[in-house]
């Protein structure tokens, strides 16, 4: 049987991965009393007077939403809300898993922008956060902006900031192994969607000054004609030099390649011309921009993909799940830029110098260390 | 300590009364690649091909929201969503302890019908039916039924049609008792809310001939000037003599008096006006319109209330998990009439001849039978 006949018989055994199960017994009348009416009465009545008190009384203190609209999930594209139901819940899995948080499934019936944000504003009192996941580019960033600006509760675009987090944790460690300075490395990010975007703010943020996103027909520079609103914001503090020509032009030279494409895109010659001791993290799944082992023959000194079978695996279950787990722990009203450096820095400190190596850059995502590590970085930015 | 501060320490400790658990170990890299990628893109994919097979492969087949906009808590009234948590939390556990069905609570941050209606149908998805719980009247009749004619999954308002099923078993016991026959009985029903017009309307369906709608000023005719536009579709099935009056005026000569309306408003005098061998469903909480032993002095034959420390309680718990649990079994699209008609039969045919008497018409809560015999009689009903 393959992995994937595997899965699908696991997933009809499971018929769903998750339960809700209760924290209390219900075997009496007195349990009835207590954990419903008449007893429930006087939490309602605390909450009333005082909001804040839902932290104390409900579910809200320990549990997020993960919510999709179906739109970009996996490689799969726009599946729609039932299709992307598995995904969801096995995300809310991890997060209970990896971070002990709890997390329930909200697929939408909807793809418009104001709708959905609607949405979540209305179903937000009972969460304590809200997870978005494979949400298309460029609706992703206005969702979240504008529930970041509603919303009193953390709200976390994972496939935009986990990956960025987790991939500048792989940088950080990849400049200790070949001694670049960020100041003067030149990165390449393949890949101008929701994760892409993401990873060239956050490289920024950390103190990156030169990079160039590049998109399906190559460079993209003010003088691109298919900008979105986000990408141009992007052309602001990216491709400083306003550089034209394809991705082959933007790979000569430069440091750290970041690919978040699709298969095969990096040609050995691509590698060559970059410059030595090169950094790449080639994380199409499940096929990479390039193979390790041809990157590698090619001149490339660190090379980093999303898969469990290569070294450097970046995945994102090392990010998220301690993200929330110390923002609900903290009552964090947002994950700031702060928190996600903090993060990333905390993910990479996890690799001691003297594990520290080529082929070792990142944790391993069941390190048992990771999620306190993260969560404890998260708290210690809350403002 | 008392009930209520018990209870209100039980729910800090609770800190919410349900967690989100995991059907999956995710102990190793193989775990992860079933359960999340790449092995969860097959029963996407399946999904996405036929969407029926959500039902097949993710926890829609199990799982209900109990949706809430905290507009009609309890006796607490409108009190919000944050307040209204601890009672859906309750209500979700109770179908889960009870019926074994997965819920989940959602409380809606607006009480505008048609954001409602348009938030409850864009979460869906994930959803095998909602329960929709303390929304208030007459808002909760537009909502529950645009949303039954939108949605392929059954939508259910509990404190409708969950009151209506459980009084109706108990009227069906109470009439074998007393020997009277529905055709024949006159019935009062004070408060004309969503219970009691829910009450009204299945009573009609079972066969009742004869009822009268009480509210705060007393009887509801077509010429009282105050009627909501449900309550106006109610006159052209209920006080079909047009009388006017009073609630004590209403009582006199009537067979059967259910209050869902609040405490001491009947007195011993309305019931002695009443026929012989009347019977009384005093359902206010926590103090019955009229306390069980005044009610029997003054010549009731059977009292039922919502207290469990009196006779013949009245609890939705005895409908809701089992028609819920019957409906997901047996993928009904709709919660139909004839199967409130059947739940109510099975729960008063859990009561044997031998059990049934004055004080002993409705099964008990935790009666483990209950929940089954609902489920079968739900499903035995599905087209």
């Amino acid at each position: 049987m393959t992995l994937n006949e595997k899965a699908l018989q696991l997933h009809e055994e499971w018929n769903g991965k998750l339960n809700t199960t209760s924290k209390c017994e219900v075997k009496s009348r007195e349990d009835l009393a207590l954990a419903y009416t008449p007893g429930v009465a006087e939490p309602c009545k605390v909450i009333a007077e005082d909001p804040e008190a839902a932290y104390k009384y409900t579910l809200k203190a320990n549990t997020i939403a993960v919510v999709s609209d179906g739109s970009a999930v996996l490689g799969l594209g726009n599946i729609g809300a039932r299709a992307a139901m598995p995904v969801m819940e096995g995300k809310c899995v991890l997060f209970k898993e990896f971070g002990g948080v709890n997390a329930f499934p909200i697929c939408l019936d909807t793809q418009d922008t104001e709708e959905i944000i609607r949405t979540v504003v209305n179903i937000a009192p009972a969460f304590g956060g809200i997870n978005l996941e494979d949400i298309s580019a460029p609706r992703c960033f206005e969702i979240e902006t504008r529930l970041k600006e509603i919303l009193d509760i953390p709200v976390f675009h994972d496939d935009q900031h986990g990956t960025a987090i987790v991939v500048l944790a792989g940088v950080i460690n990849a400049l200790k192994v070949t001694g670049k300075n960020k100041e003067d490395c030149r990165i390449v990010i393949n890949g101008a969607g929701s994760a892409g975007i993401a990873i060239a703010k956050l490289l920024l943020s950390y103190g990156f000054k030169h990079i160039t996103l590049c998109g399906r027909k190559g460079i993209l520079s003010k003088d691109t004609p298919t900008l979105n609103w986000m990408q141009k914001e992007m052309m602001e503090v990216t491709n400083l030099e306003n550089a034209q020509g394809s991705l082959a032009d933007a790979m000569k030279g430069s440091d750290i390649f970041i690919g978040v494409s699709g298969p095969n895109v990096v040609s050995q010659e691509m590698v060559a011309s970059m410059n030595s001791d090169s950094i790449l993290f080639a994380m199409a799944n499940p096929v990479p921009e390039i193979m390790p082992d041809l990157a590698k023959a090619a001149g490339a000194r660190i090379v980093g993909t999303g898969r469990s079978d290569f070294p450097n695996q970046v995945n994102n279950v090392v990010a998220f799940p301690g993200i929330f787990k110390g923002a609900l722990e903290g009552r964090a009203p947002q994950i700031t830029e702060d928190m996600k450096l903090a993060a990333a820095l905390a993910i990479a400190g996890l690799v001691s110098d003297e594990e520290l190596n080529e082929d070792n850059i990142l944790p391993q995502a069941f390190d048992p260390r990771v999620c306190e590590a993260v969560s404890n970085a998260v708290k210690a930015h809350i403002k």
